[in-house]
C-alpha cells in the first residue's frame, strides 16, 4: 500500500484509527484468560469489534514476546486474522527494532516476508544503516520513532528529533516512510508537522497517556490527513469483564465518529 | 551474577570472549540446514564446540524471529542448552529493544523471566522509562547501546553518546549495566572507558567488521576486565562445510588464547 492508496482508505472509512494490540493477558476477562490461545481468541474479538471503525492496527510485540514461542505464534495468527477480515487494513508491527545492515535485513524479512505486516516502527537510534534495508520491500513502510510520548522522552529524543526527522526525509519518501510523534506535546507535533509536511504520524498516547484526538488533528492534519491515530488500552480494555467487545466497539465506534468530524472540517 | 562473579568466571576461563549466535540459515552446511530445527541443531554444534573458550554467548534475535513462532521456540532451545551446558555462561538476548514503561517491562519479563536471559541490549533513544523496568531484576542486567560499531553511528549517535553514557551510569550501577561500544573507532573506546571507568562494555565490531582483540584490550581493559568481546560470523561461520564446528572451535580457542595474554599482561 503506498500512500494514496491509505489516503482513499481512509477518505473510505471516515476514520484514522489504529487500534494498539498491547494485548496483555493480566487484563483479559476470565473466560479469555483461561483458554491456551487466549491472547489470539481476545484479539479477534477486539478485530471483530473495531475494525469497521479502524483503518490501522498495530500489535505491540513485547506482549507477544512475553508469552514465547506460544505468543510468537498467536502474534502470527493474529495477523493472518486481520487479513482475513479486510485485506486493506493497515497492519504494524510495533517492534522499534533497530540494528546493524545485515541484521535490519533479517528483522524485515521477519516481519515483511514472514508475517506480512505493513510496517514495522524502528528506533533510529544506530542510523540509516538500520532503516535502509526496510526501505527496499515495495509497498511496505518503515516508521521511524521521531518524538514520543513518553516523559523521558525528553533525555535524548530532545536533542536529535529534528535531525531524526530530517534524516528520515532524505532516506525515505512519504510512501515508504512514516515518523511516530506522540499526541502529549501538541505543540512539538505542529512543529514536526512543518518539518515534514507530506509525511504520515503514527500518533500514541491518546487516551491512557492523556493526548487527545482534537489536538492532534489541528496539530497535525495535511490534505492527505497524514495521521494513523493509535489508541490501545482505551480501547481494548475499555470494558473489564466479560463484555470487553462490546465496551471496545463502542469505544472505537465513538473514535471514529470525532474523526469523521476532523476530516470534514478539512474536506477530505 | 554480579560485577565480581562475571569477572571470577573471566579470571578462571581466561577469556572475554562473547560467542554471537548470529545464526543464518542460508549459511548452514547441506547436513545441518536439512534439519527442521536447523537453527539448534547448528547452534548446539556451535556451543558444544566453543563454550570452553567462551564466558559469554548472544544470540542475536533477528536470526531467530525471521523463522517466526519456530525461530523464537529454537531460541528457547538453545538457552536452555547453553544453561544445561554451563549455568554460569552468561547469555545475551542481542534484542536493542527500547519502548515505554510498561511495555519495557513486558519485554524484561520476556527474556528475564521467560527466558533466563542473563542481559538483554537495549535502544536508549526513548529515555529512562525504557531501561529501568530492566534494572529492576536482581543479578540481571541491561546493555545499553552507546556507540556502535557500524558506518552510519555517525548519523546520530556521535551527538548524544557521552550523554548516554552519563544517564546510564545515573540509572544504573556497574553490577547491572553495561554499555555497547564498538571495536570498530579504537580511540572513542579509550574516551568511553574514562567516562565509565567501572562499567563493562559488550564490544561488537571485531573480525568481520575490521576490529581487533589487541586494539580493545589496550582501550578498554580495566581492572576486573570491563570487556566482553563479541565475535560472531568470524567465528560461527569461519568453516563453510561439514567441518564447521571444528573451524568454530579453532578459531574460539585462537581468540581465547590472545585474549589470556592480555589479561596476563594486565595482572589479571
Amino acid at each position: 500500500m503506498n500512500r494514496e492508496q491509505l489516503f482513499q482508505y481512509i477518505v473510505k472509512k471516515r476514520s484514522f484509527l489504529c487500534v494498539g494490540l498491547d494485548s496483555d493477558p493480566s487484563l483479559f476477562p476470565a473466560s479469555v484468560a483461561s483458554e491456551k490461545d487466549s491472547i489470539f481468541k481476545f484479539n479477534k474479538a477486539i478485530i471483530d469489534a473495531t475494525h469497521k471503525y479502524a483503518v490501522a492496527f498495530k500489535p505491540n510485540l513485547a506482549f507477544y514476546e512475553a508469552e514465547g514461542a506460544s505468543g510468537w505464534e498467536q502474534l502470527e495468527r493474529t495477523v493472518e486474522y486481520i487479513r482475513s477480515v479486510d485485506p486493506t487494513l493497515f497492519i504494524i508491527a510495533d517492534a522499534k527494532r533497530g540494528d546493524i545492515g545485515n541484521t535490519a535485513d533479517r528483522y524485515a524479512r521477519a516481519f515483511f516476508e514472514k508475517m506480512d505486516a505493513d510496517a514495522v516502527t524502528l528506533a533510529p537510534y544506530m542510523g540509516r544503516d538500520s532503516v535502509e534495508p526496510f526501505l527496499k520491500f515495495e509497498n511496505k513502510w518503515a516508521i521511524l520513532l521521531a518524538l514520543t510520548s513518553n516523559e523521558s522522552a525528553v533525555d535524548f529524543e530532545l536533542d536529535i528529533y529534528k535531525k531524526v526527522i530530517a534524516k528520515g526525509i532524505e532516506w525515505g519518501s512519504s510512501d515508504k516512510l512514516m515518523f511516530v510523534v506522540g499526541a502529549t506535546r501538541p505543540e512539538r507535533l505542529a512543529e514536526i508537522r512543518s518539518l515534514a509536511p507530506d509525511h504520515f504520524f503514527l500518533v500514541p498516547g491518546v487516551g491512557a497517556q492523556g493526548g487527545t484526538i482534537a489536538e492532534v488533528a489541528a496539530a497535525g492534519m495535511n490534505s492527505k490527513c497524514g495521521l494513523l491515530v493509535n489508541i490501545s488500552r482505551n480501547i481494548i480494555f475499555a470494558g473489564k469483564g466479560e463484555n470487553f467487545a462490546v465496551a471496545a466497539e463502542k469505544r472505537a465506534a465513538e473514535a471514529a465518529l470525532e474523526m469523521s468530524e476532523y476530516l470534514n472540517s478539512a474536506g477530505i
